[in-house]
Parts: C-alpha cells; sequence; structure tokens
C-alpha cells in the first residue's frame, strides 16, 4: 500500500497573530488526517462507535519544524507506529511542498464505554492497521 | 440587580492573522459569557442539563465595532434581550476598557431530548430570567 | 455559473458534549466556503492581502435547522448577498443529503491597512462578484 | 514561591461528542496557563513582543489521565523543567478537585524576528525563571 497523505489547508482560524499556524490547530489536522486514514482503511470511527466502543486519546504532541501560514497546503502521511493489544499509536509528518513543517503522534485506547476500561482493538481494525503497517 | 458582566481575556489561540481576534472566538466568549450569567442566576447549563433537557442555539450572531488585540481585556455584559415560552434570547456588549468592541446575540430553545422537541423553559429558569430582565 | 458549494466534514473538534457541531465550528466552516469561494473566482484572500488590503468581518451570523453530527458530509452553497462599494455579505446554506442543516452571513468590509479605513473593493474582485451574482 | 497555578474551566466549546474535553482545548488551557504564570512572573508575552522577540512553540505534548467534564474546574500546575540559553521548557499538571487529570509540556523558542534564528532569553525573563524554578 502507498503511504497515506491527509491533505489540509491551513485555514484562516487556524492562525494566531504570529502568522503562523497555532499549535493546537495542528493537533487537529492531525486528529483530521487519522480519521481520514480510518475511513481509506475502511473503518471510519464514526461506525467503530456504533460497535460501542470508545477510542479517547490518552497522548499526543507535536513538533513544528517550520512556520505554516494561512493559505498552505499541506499533505500529512501517517503511519502506525505502534499497534498494542488495546492501544495505538500513530505518527504524522506534514509537508508543504517538500518542505518538512511538522511531526506528530496519537495514542488512542479502545474503550469499552459501559466499563471505562481498555479493551481489545476489534479484530478487523487490528487487520487494517497490521497490514498497512506491514507495507510500509 | 446590576448589570452582570463577563471578564475574559483575548487568549492566544483566539487570535488570527489579522493580529485580531477571530470572529468565531468572539462568539465562543459570548457563549462563556452566557453560562457564567446563568450560573450567577443559579442555574448553570450543566445542572439544568440534569433536568433532562437540552439547550441548543438556534442562532448566534456577532457585530465587531473595533479591533480587539491579543491579551485584551474584555468586559462583557449581558441582558435578556427576549424570553419566550420555550426560548430565550440573550445579548451581549463587549468592551475593552471604555471602548465598545463588539455586540452580539445568541438564540437558545430549550428541547427534550427523547423527543426533540422544543419544550417549555423550567419555571425556576424563567423565574431568574425574568428578574434580571426587570431588573434593568 | 453553476452555484458554488464547498464540501466540509464535520470534524471531531467541531463536535461538542450535545453529540452535535459546535456553534462557532459553523462559523469556521462558512468562512471556509468563503475562502474557496474567492479561490474559485481566481481571488483568494491570500493574493488579495498582496495588494495592501485588510477583510475584517464585521458581522457574523448563523442559524440552526437540524442537528450536524461528527462524520457528516456537509455541502454549503455560497451566494452574493449585497455587494457594496467598500463591503460584501455572503450569505451560506448548507446541507446534509438534502436536508438543510444551517444558514449563515458574513459581512466583509475592505480596508486599507495603513489608514484603518474602509476602502473600496478592487476592481478585479467586483466585477468577479457581480459575474457571480448576476449568473444565480 | 509558592507553586503558581492557573484557573480554568472546561468550556462547552472545549467538549467533543465523547463528553469530555476536546485534546487540542486542553493544549489551548495549557497555553493561557503559561500566558498567565508569566504574567504573574511580571512579564506577559504582550509585552515580551514589544522587545521585538517572537516566542513559537516548537513542540507541544499532552497526557489524559482521568476525563475532564463540561463545567469542570480545572487547576493547572506550571513548573520549569528547563531553561536553555534559548529556550524554555514548562510543564503543566491538571487536577480537578484532587484527581489528576492531564499532563503537559511546552517548549518555547525565543527567536529574533528580523533573522528568523533562535536568540538569548532576555535576562529579566531568565532571572524570573530562574528563581522559580530553584523555589520548586
Amino acid at each position: 500500500m502507498p503511504v497515506f497523505e491527509h491533505e489540509a489547508r491551513v485555514r484562516y482560524s487556524d492562525t494566531d497573530v504570529s502568522s503562523r499556524i497555532h499549535n493546537a490547530a495542528m493537533l487537529v489536522h492531525f486528529e483530521n488526517a487519522e480519521a481520514d486514514f480510518l475511513r481509506h482503511l475502511g473503518m471510519p470511527l464514526s461506525v467503530m462507535s456504533t460497535m460501542h466502543l470508545g477510542f479517547p486519546r490518552v497522548h499526543v504532541e507535536a513538533d513544528f519544524l517550520a512556520p505554516m501560514k494561512y493559505d498552505d497546503l499541506m499533505q500529512i502521511a501517517v503511519s502506525v507506529e505502534r499497534l498494542g493489544n488495546s492501544s495505538y499509536t500513530l505518527a504524522f509528518a506534514a509537508r508543504v511542498d517538500q518542505t518538512p513543517t511538522a511531526k506528530g503522534k496519537i495514542t488512542v485506547v479502545c474503550v469499552d464505554p459501559t466499563t471505562g476500561r481498555s479493551t481489545a482493538i476489534p479484530e478487523s481494525m487490528r487487520a487494517a492497521l497490521t497490514a498497512y503497517q506491514q507495507s510500509q
């Protein structure tokens, strides 16, 4: 499988008085990349949640390498950094044209909402994430 | 009762590349003013929702009169513009020092979540909003 | 010219505890629709601002007609409601499938940043907005 | 000096469909805690930037330990984790009542906007951060 890239624009509301993208807005773009990546793998979170599972984030981070400005078109590559029994970590690498501009990570735990405890990632999700991971 | 004023700062994340507060951020400040106003009246929405009621917004608007910059300290005065059977409209007037900077309105409908239909505003809420409105 | 429609998804960060899109997030989607509409007309605001002009918003509003949920795919139609000498008002109509879900307006004033005063909309922008308006 | 704690409420716009605070909203609260911490030390960033310095973030992160819900009142303790020549890292620990709910870090680089390069943190800022750090 080719690397999945999510395309997104720096929107006016994403910017701040420094003329760059605001740091929290970048985390939203990473999360949108995750959503579109899972949709691309056939498992949108909106569907997964009908399986009575929750997917809270337990860790998020971002590194900023170069300024991203209003209207910049970002390409955000997604990779599976870690796939555990009940959690996964996705890594993100954003670029504008060929310039790397930011990196990020999101760690998600699969939770049973009735108990509030972590539970195994659904088998279909595990299979799809594994296949993507191994193809990289 | 004196006019209720909600104090709020223009946060870094509220600004955009124009060096002003972003328009959608102002609507969040108006909503926060509503929340603190209702708390001040003894009826925080977080408590009202334990009465199995929803309070979706059906209309929001804002007028921008003067630029608001990073770190500006805003005072947002709240008034009850309209009090209907199942809805209310609050009006907001923001100033920085003595300069009027923005105005806004939020119209909220009280909804029964089980039916999705509008329902009468709880009597305690009506009484408090009426008392505030008449004291202005 | 056909009606310009901006396609956008309700993102996780757009939602709130009511399970709907948050009102301020909808205003960001309307603003994104404006940006893509102007880009479609050949005049992205990122380019217009190199003409030493500012385009602050003086009025924004939204009406909510039906709930929009996480992952809903919205189509936001754009129309030119008013075209003045130094300002314009765009109107927005959002739908999910064929259900109208929200309406909105944004009024923008063209400003000379050196004086802070309103100034005439650039002729190229006026011509493009007029052509779109007359074709509807 | 006592530990500096920034008090902040989980606002409606901070929540998402999971009924918790959204991860990016937590990063905004950490940033607000930084702003109020620096103001408390007598060096608001709004003033520092009049010294022709920029303070872009190069790294942000957050760990989520327990759900934070609408209207929760958070106390966010601030510590100086690292103080370099041209950068600093602040650490944040959020609690609701006595329950730890989130941790975070922000690394900021002091930049000369004319060159875009890192430059020494102003001496007054270094002195204040050092004094706070040593008193903990």
